[in-house]
């Protein structure tokens, strides 16, 4: 029985090529999770995950804590304080606004900004009297953990599971996007309830088996990764359909209103 | 490292019991899923499901067509038309709000209608001059598939996996949310997204072993399924929490507003 989906099959769809620099592979023991970062919107983020990346610090570490239908967080769960020798990250939750960025407006006004659209396959909040923009809190999204100070990210993670949280919108430093495998992400076991979602038998966490960018393969062996292109015009078709929903299976005509965290920006990956 | 969670914890809960009559065990080989069941507003998709269930209809069939981030569809995917002896179910998308449902607003405006709110755990939405509600479609809910006639409910149902997919509202028979094991229905099997998600390999769908009502255990097995309370005191304390986000962890202010379909309503099942 026929049930009305994302209208994406049969279009001729543009694709972005991702860097492979920005192109990473998270390879859990359930598959593979390719995420593309986004140095645009949080450049000392990304550039702190890459060394991280490069020093194989995720490596073996694992999901400790994971709340069905809000957060997968990796890393080491520790909270070292002075006695980490990694530098902390400071607050990377907007920037600003230029017209130089490949917008795409999607809503406005949106229930939790004065618009939404996407730049480069990531879904985008943006206030005008300040002309800032922020990376919105969709799933799939990938930020960095923190405590209450707002420039104390450091080393852990986290995915989004569920419905998008969108109060921590311009909170957290969000620093890349899951471009294919949340299939895999959702496999990442559940953490206690009772406990916050943090395990408590060491060994019941999805581990973490490697994390590795595209460009530290040999020439030969790397992939490349492929994103919709959200400035096409293809993209824009898809939005006017999404928001007009024509189809005949539409008993009552849905309201004309999108939210930015339920439009597919599907990724792919090739040899 | 912290990161602001959904305030529930550590808190006095009021939980409601459910009724073991509209207490759905449905089994899969990755764990039980528990279902509650809502007559009031979809008696005859209720009425029906249950008859279903009762016959042993679903058990040994799949969930055959499998979209990561939107829904997984179950049943035996045919569609028989006039020679399938089990007849359809007339659209039940909406009903009339009266005062005796126990409402509890969540937020008015929500970009998908004039208010949303919650009545016995499940998220609801209202038009204020039709005076009518409807069940939102969040994370969790089940509903029943159809053809592009709005009558033509039958067998088929699906479960929302991902970011709620609001288009569908007042368009489809939602008669059921999954109050327990949504990391189980997360690990059910995705399909090709070039095919929809219906699988081609009819090897590679996830089995339901089983659907049970609890209402059919013998009294010694029985388990008892509670949810909580959304016209409870306790539950508004938690709805105004989310809303004013108090917490020093919230460098920047949310905005006052709540998705109905953000907010977690937890079952548990207890022998």
């Amino acid at each position: 029985m026929a049930l009305a989906e994302p209208a994406l099959a049969a279009r001729e769809m543009v694709w972005r090529q991702v860097d492979p620099d920005n192109t990473v592979m998270l390879e859990l023991q359930e598959g593979m999770v390719v995420i593309e970062l986004n140095p645009t919107f949080a450049p000392e983020t990304v550039a702190q995950f890459k060394r991280l990346v490069l020093s194989r610090f995720y490596n073996g570490l694992s999901f400790y804590r994971v709340i069905d239908g809000f957060v997968a967080q990796g890393g080491d769960g520790s909270d070292l304080g002075e006695l980490s020798e990694i530098p902390l990250i400071d607050a990377e939750f907007e920037i600003e606004f230029t017209e130089e960025l490949p917008w795409v407006e999607v809503q406005a006004p949106d229930l939790f900004a004065e618009e939404t659209g996407f730049i480069d396959g990531f879904g985008v909040a943006r206030d005008l009297k300040d002309d800032t923009a922020w990376l919105t809190h969709c799933p799939g999204v990938v930020a960095m953990a923190r405590n209450d100070d707002p420039d104390s990210s450091r080393t852990d993670f986290y995915i989004v599971i569920g419905q998008a949280p969108r109060y921590l919108d311009r909170n957290m430093n969000v620093f890349g996007r899951v471009i294919e495998g949340m299939d895999v992400v959702q496999r990442i076991n559940r953490g206690p309830v009772s406990n916050s979602g943090v395990f408590i038998d060491e060994t019941a966490p999805t581990r973490i088996r490697s994390v590795r960018l595209q460009s530290e393969f040999p020439k030969k062996e790397q992939m490349q990764a492929f994103v919709m292109d959200t400035s096409s015009k293809a993209f824009d078709d898809i939005l006017d359909d999404r928001r007009k929903r024509k189809q005949k299976f539409f008993h009552n005509q849905p309201p004309r209103v999108l939210d930015v965290c339920q439009v597919p920006v599907m990724g792919r990956l090739t040899k």
